[in-house]
């Protein structure tokens, strides 16, 4: 069933050609999911080896000069830095074509001016460039200026594979994406810190694997809010002093500040 | 194969009595797993109601007082609250039996003077009192003032359906039980300040799911301190400025204060 949706629900790609802007993991990895899908025409970007590592495997011209970019496209999809879009976009004089940014964090508005319409296709997920991505699992959030655009996008994700795709605004958007950050970046930076300490005693952090899975399957099952344990939910000094003692000077100001912040957080919500 | 383990090197539990000190979490699933492997005499909790709970369960006496412990079992397991543990102890007479803690973060040394050895078997695991656990995944990690405790306390893991048992000293132990409340206490509380951000625009956690368990897989993979990525990593200060802007006081606070701790980790490591 969701072969068939992918298949009827991009047949408005057809014929349609497109530029794309950028050659990172989000270039790489959205350029490889759709280009059976419709005409990729060039790829872009200010470094040409990377331009043409992308090109070459999903047939297209590779460029480094935005003076280069035709401007009669169909789609111009920017996957590129958030600080990068503005200055790029400065320098683009195409007045033609759907223009989308991949960008959790960056407001549609900043297309405004550029092309015949606008639209933003941003993956809710972590990329590599050379990982195998399941894009069946990946959210896409969408959004347009038109419902013609809005259309082709969908499509472009639904090009991917991804059967999850939901119209969001800039500003959801932006909120979903400061909670990614919450929820990945600094759980992330933390799973960093406890390796680090793991390491210190010649153990892997895969020890703490099965751990980690169950306190996430309690998080998605009832909330993390509710799932929260630990010396600092139950208040229990002893530990806490204990353990920071046990630390370094950096990791003992990050277990402080947040055990702190954790105290603050159950004292205010009890 | 892990069967014919299990039953082999739980022989020696065999005709063994115990009594369980406890009956929250740990005490209640530990009891379950290992009640048919031994037999469990008594349960005691200051809180007849609970010890009564979880007795029922294992067939044995439900008791709250500390001078109905009967003194002459085999193995005496303390499944309380660290802070509890000293003064438990200093009220209980016993000189006989293997005494064993469960906890992840005292010292082995706290059991010396009661019972004739002493022991630690700490499951690395978050435990709820009525989830339905697999032991098989649970990392035990144990300790003994002899061979023989040894043994038994083995046989105590691998009799709940554990393969993964760890000999580990207490300092080693303690050292992983900190590492485990960053990896997952820590990790946790970003998932709450992630589900509040998103529960503001009416989004379930549990669309960040697929991303979180990416970034697990990653960090499983390679790592966590090459997996790291987001604006803090980046160093781009537009869009943690934009971020920082769009929390409230609280959250913003905890985003600068991490971002700020991952920026020194990078530069430092770099």
């Amino acid at each position: 069933m969701a072969r068939t949706m992918t298949c009827s629900g991009t047949d408005n790609l057809r014929h349609k050609t497109a530029v794309i802007i950028g050659s990172g993991n989000v270039a790489t990895q959205l350029g490889k999911a759709i280009c059976d899908k419709l005409n990729i025409l060039q790829v872009f970007s200010p470094n040409l080896d990377n331009a043409y590592e992308l090109s070459k495997v999903i047939g297209s011209e590779a460029i480094n000069s935005i003076s280069q970019i035709k401007c009669d496209a169909d789609i111009y999809i920017l996957a590129i830095s958030d600080d990068a879009i503005e200055p790029f976009l400065k320098q683009v004089k195409c007045k033609n074509g759907l223009w989308i940014h991949t960008s959790g964090s960056t407001n549609i508005n900043v297309l405004y001016g550029i092309g015949e319409s606008q639209g933003v296709l941003y993956p809710l997920q972590t990329f590599s460039k050379h990982a195998e991505l399941d894009f069946a699992n990946i959210n896409f959030l969408t959004e347009a200026t038109s419902d013609y655009a809005l259309n082709i996008i969908d499509s472009l994700a639904k090009a991917t594979g991804s059967t999850n795709i939901s119209h969001v605004s800039s500003l959801h958007r932006e909120k979903l994406h400061v909670a990614a950050v919450f929820a990945c970046n600094f759980a992330n930076f933390m799973w960093t810190q406890a390796d680090k300490i793991l390491s210190d005693i010649g153990i892997e952090f895969n020890a703490l694997q099965s751990l980690i899975e169950a306190t996430l399957k309690k998080a998605l099952t009832n909330g993390p809010e509710y799932g929260q344990t630990g010396p600092a939910r139950r208040g229990d000094m002893k530990i806490i002093t204990h353990h920071i003692e046990s630390l370094d000077p950096y990791q003992a100001e990050i277990y402080k500040f947040i055990s702190q912040k954790i105290s603050e957080y159950y004292t205010s919500n009890s």
